[in-house]
């Protein structure tokens, strides 16, 4: 296996200093061998640029993965969550599956001359969020969310979705939504799957909306997707099988909601997060604070309006990123800079 | 890889054809690796006695598994799920976690002088289940399990499932309950993991009573669980995260709750299902129904009132199976005869 020696390293005086004592020579090598992190590991993530960042997140999976390091963690329980929206692909300028559901009901009002008079079908199509939001349980929302996520199969539903990726393009970028995953973000998710990790999303999207693409995008199945659900409801239709999306039993998985999800749907404490928003600070400390295993917790700070965006309290976007960044600096995670930390954003 | 001839195969007439026709060996030799399950997959059942039920599984197990057959499912979409009461242990002379909710209540009881005051839990003490099942809601057994599975954190709760399993015994075995699970469904554990199957359990039995000592006991991790579930509250305690368990939004993954389940927790279609009861029959529709792939159902039937217990429509007994094993027939699922069909039904 390759090896990279750092430029001070192979300095002049190195090199006089092992022609004067070869013998330590071996040490050195040996001693390199057993703490530097790989090279397989360092061209896993191509995409970062060398810094703190990169540097913390080898350290940890070199750590817990050292047979015989005091800090290894058996293969069964190395369980690492990634929030998705602003974490393994942007949010804005709204989250994708928002995007999905006004095209949805767009096409549903262009269909159905009567659904087109309804007020809160008018102003999603209209763009109007204030409308949609108001109240304190956003009634707006809840019925564009249940005319495009309920009262349909779940089958139907996948069609839905997949129908629209095949066609939809990011209003800026131009491109199809799920060639828009951050390229830094699946190196981590490839990096960790190779030393034995088990990649979940814990997301407050549907987790009907992440599974029909999930696998594809991210490798990662439905069945280690956790998001927001619903309870379907059971029937058989002339003897076939039929479970039809409702909005019963809603689980929002999001803030405190993210660690009840990892238990109900994991049922193990993560030893590794990643996320990027106040929405995602409950899981940072569910899996960092008071775990018996080490931990690592890791917050994508968005800074690059040229590439991407730049934003955590600005009041219009999504993803409010407050309370998290500063607990970040009390708790020891790791807080990326995409703007210096990304070599590339996106990309394959 | 050695194979199996049965005893017709070597008579002595196929003999003398082959030294007729020597060409012939080798085409016939070609056949028989194509078409016969593997001596290994033979020998993967071993408590199996050779019958229509072991057959079955092997052919579908060979089936979906071979490269180039028509009906080969791609190994992420093998999945497989297995009810536990009465499928991969026993729920005789009741399921295995009441039994835990009573010992717990009586403990908690002995501790706690007017707790020991309150009348269902004295009728649990007592055994009156007639009581505890009074109601449309069975409030007496609700409150029992409200007793014993809630207002503690999931640490405590999973601490109070470890120290039972540690000293309870079976009535009638006098051996723990972990050690009682059926050696013929160990093995078919084995064997579909052993051909790129994941393996779920899908129980009406508690998740978090079920995860605590699923992945020693069956090799089937946390996060292939499904059970009844309620959701956890997230409290910070002196900064330090605690899930309280509670009963808030009971799932009772029984029934119609078992395809729901599959649907919420894994979020696809399995191709195999393994059932025992009534309770199983809707995921034994849902596995086997409509399904695009090739899939396969399996009843356990409890025939063997020497080595185990024989009921299906006993008034008094879990785990009522009439309406399903009508309907086996209809749909070519397969029912064991546990008396025939298995070697040996408990042990390692």
């Amino acid at each position: 296996m390759m090896r990279q020696f750092s430029c001070e390293v192979i300095s002049l005086r190195f090199l006089l200093h092992v022609a004067r004592n070869p013998s330590r020579l071996l040490l050195l090598l040996i001693g390199w061998l057993l703490v530097a992190p790989s090279a397989t590991a360092q061209e896993a993530l191509a995409s970062w640029n060398d810094g703190p960042a990169k540097k913390s997140l080898l350290e940890f999976v070199e750590r817990v993965t050292r047979e015989g390091s005091t800090d290894f963690v058996p293969q069964p329980e190395r369980i690492a969550v990634f929030d998705n929206d602003g974490t393994l692909w942007p949010e804005n300028p709204m989250p994708f599956q928002l995007a999905f559901a006004l095209d949805r009901v767009q096409a549903k009002a262009a269909a159905d001359p009567k659904l087109a008079t309804d007020p809160m079908v008018q102003a999603a199509i209209a763009g109007d969020f204030g409308k949609l939001l108001e109240g304190p349980r956003h009634e707006g929302l809840l019925r564009i969310v249940a005319l495009t996520h309920a009262g349909m199969t779940v089958e139907q539903f996948e069609a839905d979705v997949r129908a629209w990726l095949k066609t939809a393009k990011h209003p800026r970028f131009s491109q199809p939504y799920t060639s828009l995953t951050y390229r830094p973000m699946q190196e981590v998710l490839t990096l960790l799957r190779s030393h034995g990790f088990k990649t979940f999303i814990v997301s407050g999207g549907g987790a009907d909306f992440m599974r029909v693409w999930s696998e594809e995008v991210y490798g990662i199945p439905p069945e280690q997707v956790v998001g927001s659900t619903s309870r379907t409801q059971w029937e058989l239709r002339d003897g076939v099988p039929q479970l039809i999306k409702t909005l019963d039993h809603l689980f929002i998985d999001d803030k405190e909601g993210k660690p009840v999800g990892i238990q109900q749907f994991i049922g193990r404490r993560p030893i590794a997060c990643f996320g990027n928003s106040d929405g995602d600070l409950a899981m940072l400390q569910y899996t960092t604070l008071g775990n018996s295993r080490p931990s690592f917790g890791m917050i994508v700070h968005h800074t690059d309006d040229q590439r991407e965006y730049a934003y955590d309290a600005m009041p219009k976007s999504s993803g409010k990123l407050v309370e998290a960044i500063q607990e970040a600096r009390r708790r020891g995670w790791t807080v990326v800079d995409m703007k210096n930390d990304w070599r590339t954003v996106f990309g394959p």
